[in-house]
């Protein structure tokens, strides 16, 4: 295997297509439904107090907490229920001394009344109730503004929308909110010894049935992305170029793979001015970016590798989302091991507190990617971990 | 607030729940661009070798090793350049004793050669080359079926499939794959003191802004299942049992939220035949389940405990999906408490080995959801956890 001349550190490869990258400022207003893992363009800001009023955090009887300061056990303070609330309603009367108003959890708290005894707190007989224990003001009664302030920030620009957040902005009246577009990812495979579908005597020949496209399209729609395939290119320069150009006009990101990255035949870069061409991750050390496009190792475990390194987070970039991968303390159930002066992405099965590595590495095997749901990292300046050693494990 | 006659403890009413489902048996056929994230509904048999034939690990030459086994720095040994391949290529030359071809990483191996020497410890001249070590039988070659076997079972039936699943899928000829129909569910929010839009107005007059369905919509989605809305409807005993009907008739799981769950309005359940109503879990207690339908408490925390102790194993089920959920060990940042007999879901922020707890805990307040990414379980017979302690967290 021929070696670059120089590898750029993974850590100084990451930074230069980092900065490279500008985050999209165009944004959409989307309706809730389809807002589901969309990133929010703008900071949002409550336009109501949540809850809008003053309700009761129990079932029982809104009083005023001073008649009940006296209330024992032994001998119950007594006043007169003048009216019942359910959730939804309100009431008009008015709680004053010697009064109480029947209600529920959730319940609009009648004007006068500043606490809430509580149901098992209480005797009712017929239109009177006999309090057991004193409450304090204020007490299980959930205050205006309580879960949100009219005018407070409750969500963040760059926030991925999950099912709670869609729910947050229903709760405070928004029907539609803006959300950034998606970064539109433009995938072009080449390689001359790659077919798109099944054909038994191509294979016999020499071909090799083409994975790749399959992976990436998934893994761009999981990161924030909208995958457009450009199909599977002959090696030849004047094509790919052209492709390239197309993808890149049509595109905020360009995904060229190249199967034989090392070979002769690596024409994908040639129209690009590349930031760096060769890191020190292993696999997928070919790896090379510059002017949006990533040119990347078309195997498929260096494709996944090269993914997750670099173009995870080339995506959350682009598209503004506050993005930080899962990542867990566990410990190793095997010793592994790598050369140094590489950083190396180890496959991983994570489950409960424990992290087995898998052990088929060819950068070719598919198998071995889906036996695994994370990954670890040993850095340039180490040799790898032993057995029992507890390691860094970022989940997919 | 009134108590159940009987809490049934968690563990018994997630049991009689899970028994209860049947899994889906429907299958559809589904073109593989489509296919991310749907359940396997069949073992998945490799139809071919992957790699199909042997081919070379590395850049470099086709050799007899035996013709090596003498090579060495000061004594190189000399062989005859005959053919040269590109990937996706192969050579009709033989290799036989005093024979090289030169070939590239995924070339097919040439008849008669048994190993790669790699270009590194190589040196040509016009046709010839000049081997500087040994290589032994089989070094550097990748052999037929080294990823997967004809044969193989490669995925199992139940698999979620993810971006390496459906790569795998592809590089073995397939354009699609048989796939579990989704689960169907039907979600009803049911309560007079709902309303769906924003309306100031009836937000005074003590309505609430109905947010339940969005939040089982978006959780729904997440986990397996195509939610269907049958709307907001009046606590109307007849209206919401014709609705349940009809939610049962087209889907596979109802979910009946009702706001007032503890109150004497509670009508969800009158039309259906509950292996239990009112568990030990807190938030969430009134949980009911039935004949396919789950009757649940309409605030939003309570559903979203509701949706992770009890629906997404039912989700899972339906869809014939392995599944469980990631957890991690983790170190609390403050003490937690509870009552005994609850089995308490505590939202959390996870994140590098720390779990914070969120603070915030009534039933109603979205706003905490937003905070957290996982939850921690105190079973009904603990009172807590202390600051420091290691506790169990489920990721979401």
């Amino acid at each position: 295997m021929r070696e670059f001349k120089k590898l750029t550190p993974y850590r100084r490869a990451f930074e230069l297509m980092l900065d490279d990258l500008e985050e999209i400022k165009e944004a959409e207003k989307v309706p809730l439904s389809k807002v589901y893992g969309r990133v929010l363009a703008e900071d949002v800001v409550s336009p109501i107090d949540s809850p809008p009023f003053n309700r009761a955090a129990v079932d029982g009887y809104a009083v005023m907490a001073e008649d009940t300061f006296q209330a024992r056990e032994y001998s119950p303070v007594k006043l007169d229920v003048i009216d019942e609330i359910t959730t939804g309603m309100k009431s008009n009367a008015e709680v004053s001394p010697g009064k109480a108003v029947k209600l529920m959890t959730g319940s609009k708290m009648p004007e006068g009344a500043n606490a809430v005894v509580m149901q098992e707190h209480v005797k009712q007989k017929e239109d009177k109730i006999y309090i057991l224990r004193p409450v304090a003001p204020g007490q299980n009664v959930a205050f205006a503004g309580e879960d949100v302030r009219k005018g407070e920030t409750v969500l963040r620009k760059g926030q991925v929308l999950r099912p709670q957040e869609v729910a947050l902005l229903k709760s405070l009246g928004f029907r539609e909110i803006r959300v950034r577009r998606k970064p539109r990812v433009g995938i072009i495979i080449t390689g001359d010894e790659l077919i798109d579908e099944f054909d038994e005597k191509a294979l016999k020949a020499g071909k090799i049935l083409e994975s790749s496209s399959a992976l990436l399209w998934g893994l761009v729609k999981q990161y924030f992305g909208e995958p457009v395939f450009y199909g599977v290119l002959p090696d030849d320069e004047k094509i790919i170029s052209e492709a390239i150009k197309t993808a890149r006009m049509e595109n905020d990101l360009v995904l060229v793979t190249g199967g034989s990255a090392f070979g002769d035949k690596d024409l994908a870069h040639h129209s690009i001015r590349l930031l760096f061409h060769g890191t020190t991750i292993k696999p997928g050390r070919p790896i090379g970016y510059g002017e949006r496009v990533f040119v990347i190792s078309g195997y498929p475990a260096a494709v996944f590798a090269q993914f997750h390194l670099f173009v995870k987070y080339a995506l959350a970039k682009l598209a503004g989302a506050r993005f930080k991968p899962i990542t867990v303390t566990a410990e190793l159930t095997d010793k592994v091991s790598s050369q140094l002066g590489r950083y190396e992405f180890i496959r991983v099965w994570y489950e409960a507190g424990k992290v087995r590595p898998i052990k088929k590495r060819g950068s070719g095997l598919i198998s071995a990617l889906v036996k695994s749901n994370g990954y670890i990292i040993i850095p340039e300046n180490s040799e790898g971990y032993l057995k029992g050693d507890r390691v860094e494990v970022t989940l997919y």
